[in-house]
């Protein structure tokens, strides 16, 4: 029996959803191309993201910004000096391993946030030695992250390429700010590769060396947002939590949104916990119970937050609660640091009171959330069906004649041309019915549209569902506004 | 005076298309930020492209790849030994020069394609010495534009940040022909990030170190695809040529597809020059005049290309002519190579022949068409109007009440929120209505709303033209119907 990862591995080489970059050279450890079922899901995702997130707030907009960043910028943001992971190095075979996941493959229980003195205690108090070859294991030492980029004829110019894309907001906070008219809270948000080192990537697509982020950073006046954002309106729903003391465990708890910001977390912090709880269990389709945030403690969270729930998803493939994203109050820290080195004053005017804003930041890996899409959605029992929600479906819709001839083919043509381009809709006559209608269930196309004999003298169609493969017969006059409503989610199958 | 190209980059900056990326630091040479204007357009540049490129077959897709390359594949393309510009240093100052581009500079005429030697005589002969500080400049020396990448811990997986999309998509050409039910022509686009470490990014941003491809390979049997290809459609058009000999002159000829032909250029390849002509003329409403397509003879052309053609949009803020992508016949050098290389079999079987497939290439370069979008737009005669085409307009609709009071702002805001949310509408009630038109006119938004007094009587709104400022009233409940109709370019403004 395949393991889910084997089973979902398989499916997304076979049918074009994504695979280790370069494979036709022996692979590229940490990097991953995306076919074109993948590609169209990701452009999906990122507008289903753009409109809920920027749908937050009128002041809140996309930007975007290079890639590779000079030296102080990061230098001032603490990347330089403390984007690092503890390395330890095999003094036999010379093989690399990152101390805390050594440490947690050992004892099965997590190991972030230790310095290198603490590594090396605990490797030696467990008498670990090189998995591979059971030499003796070499110092812990921190590794900086970020790949470094020579820039310009003589390499003079020391740049990185970032780690997040968070840093290319702040650095166009101040121009923002002004080309918006000086309002907080103002939003920024930038969908865009990033590049970390990894010392181990070693879980297939899950911990990538380049990956495409989707981060929203809230700029506000911490004296009055607190009080601004509409909290009463999510006081009494439930958010799902695990608590940094009890994250070991597979679950959480529901807490009311009240209860939370009893127990000390900020009113606006708790507002936007609800509302990514919202994306993933509305938008996204997440069941409840697989879904939740977990605590970081003051020893895991990075170096720039103050608040710190990781946004985790459950997927058997990767055997339990896996990071997707993150809810970070990072304060003034960025700001405050740039500031202070670009000699450039952020601080800015609001009712007559000097702000420096502090910043929320909503952090989306946009690879990890497609992976765990494809792992929820993922159905095997009776057939192969990939259940993702329609909006983020690659092909929409299909279009298919009953069978290659009495001039059905060209009608079916007609009609899959009269669809909305946008949808990519997708036509196929190979093959019987049957097994057309399982090549799509397999990659989640939610409706079919058959052309059969009927059609030519009634002029209806069929549409199937893929979740319960009902059939219903629609007019072909009516099927882009019927398609359009199923889609959108504002009409039921089941009601057609 | 400011020069247009200052004029365009002010209100660039001023407004949020973009400016220099880290500009808080004193910015970082050729690389560059987008502002929410900038993004905003760019994403709309990108469905546009999306739509045209990919509706051109069924079976040409969206993909995408990473940034990041090892070696091998770029040594089998031929980057790591031939992706050079010649470099010259001068031996006092030290000042870094790219060969061709200074000898441009000196003698007014393109040097592009120089040997090393070739180079070194023609400074002699012109006596050319350094710009800067008139010292003796040092021979010309091969300098590879491509960033080198050090991968993993000890840094011992030698990679480069890729230099075109294109490679990405012939990496993945077997995974995709598979996936994809092995037919051709097969398309697969890329709209990535690229790099090429620039000796001097001084065109502001035109000659960028980071930037944004978007890239169609079209994979093709060249036995049978002149024919396929519906050349009979476009053989009467005119197409927009200036050969090689002629392309210093500010000008070009238009030829009928049908001479181009005549003229020993391939039938497939013609055809291709007509529909990204109609792109550029149609989609991005770029004056004929002012679009070309330039010949590259063979000194020029890049070493992988068998015919090439720049795509040139005039551009009065770079003085003339300027390339903004490219229809590049790369024949099998790119598979072939892989092959070669890779040990890996690319040849594929069609209609029981054994074909390597051969590629066209449709490239484009992002930032720089929409560099000309704004140059061609900006009009500053008795307004400013920024007069881009309405599907690429950051701002696509704008709501206003005609003044802040008497229940204008409500019903102005529930008219702002009835419109779809992926227009991402702008409200506005700041100011004079007068200057708030001005305001939009600048950035180029098609249509303003405005809700007056008779709103509120007969539940008609005011439609104002960016182009016209002719206003005409349209009954609120229509309003989103009409909007769209005008938006998609299926209803003039001139008949409601």
């Amino acid at each position: 029996m395949p393991t889910r990862y084997e089973e979902l591995w398989s499916l997304s080489v076979r049918r074009g959803f994504l695979w280790p970059a370069a494979d036709l050279y022996g692979g590229f450890a940490g990097f991953y191309d995306y076919g074109h079922l993948g590609a169209a899901m990701k452009r999906n995702f990122e507008d289903v993201w753009l409109e809920t997130f920027l749908g937050l707030d009128e002041n809140y907009h996309l930007i975007d910004g290079s890639i590779a960043l000079p030296e102080a910028p990061l230098k001032a943001s603490g990347h330089v000096d403390h984007f690092t992971d503890l390395l330890i190095r095999c003094t036999k075979c010379k093989e690399t391993y990152r101390a805390d996941l050594l440490l947690e493959e050992i004892t099965h229980v997590a190991h972030e946030g230790l310095t290198a003195a603490e590594a090396d205690a605990k490797i030696k108090e467990l008498k670990v030695r090189c998995p591979r070859c059971k030499g003796e294991l070499g110092p812990a030492q921190p590794f900086n992250m970020m790949f470094p980029l020579a820039v310009g004829p003589l390499g003079a110019d020391r740049a990185y390429l970032r780690p997040e894309t968070a840093q290319s907001a702040y650095l166009n906070f101040k121009r923002e700010f002004e080309a918006l008219r000086r309002r907080l809270p103002m939003g920024l948000a930038v969908i865009g590769r990033c590049f970390r080192n990894e010392i181990s990537p070693r879980q297939g697509a899950y911990r990538m060396r380049e990956f495409l982020q989707a981060e929203l950073q809230i700029f506000f006046d911490p004296a009055t947002w607190g009080d601004a954002v509409p909290f009463e309106s999510i006081a009494a729903k439930e958010v799902r939590v695990a608590f940094a003391a009890d994250k070991a465990k597979d679950g959480s708890e529901g807490h009311t949104a009240h209860d939370l910001v009893a127990r000390g977390l900020p009113k606006f912090y708790v507002y936007h916990l609800a509302v990514v709880q919202d994306f993933y269990l509305r938008v996204l389709a997440v069941p409840e119970e697989r879904f939740r945030f977990a605590e970081l403690d003051e020893k895991e969270r990075a170096f720039y937050n103050k608040v710190h729930f990781d946004i985790e998803v459950k997927q058997d493939s990767l055997s339990g609660f896996k990071e997707v994203g993150g809810v970070h109050y990072r304060t003034d820290h960025d700001l405050g640091g740039h500031q202070a080195a670009s000699k450039e004053r952020l601080e800015v005017t609001v009712d007559g009171r000097k702000v420096l804003p502090h910043v929320l930041e909503l952090s989306f890996g946009v690879d990890r959330n497609l992976w765990a899409l494809l792992d929820l959605g993922l159905r095997t029992a009776d057939r192969t069906v990939l259940r993702v929600p329609p909006r983020l479906a690659p092909i929409p819709v299909a279009v298919f004649p009953l069978v290659s001839k009495d001039g059905l083919p060209e009608r079916a043509r007609a009609v899959w041309r009269s669809l909305p381009r946008q949808w990519r809709g997708f036509y196929d006559e190979g093959g019987s019915i049957g097994k057309r209608y399982a090549r799509m269930d397999e990659v989640g196309t939610p409706f079919c549209v058959t052309i059969d004999h009927q059609s030519i003298t009634d002029g209806t169609v069929t549409v199937r569902e893929r979740d319960s493969s009902d059939q219903k017969r629609v007019a072909e006059g009516t099927l882009t506004a019927t398609l359009a409503d199923l889609l959108g989610g504002t009409r039921a199958f089941a009601a057609l």
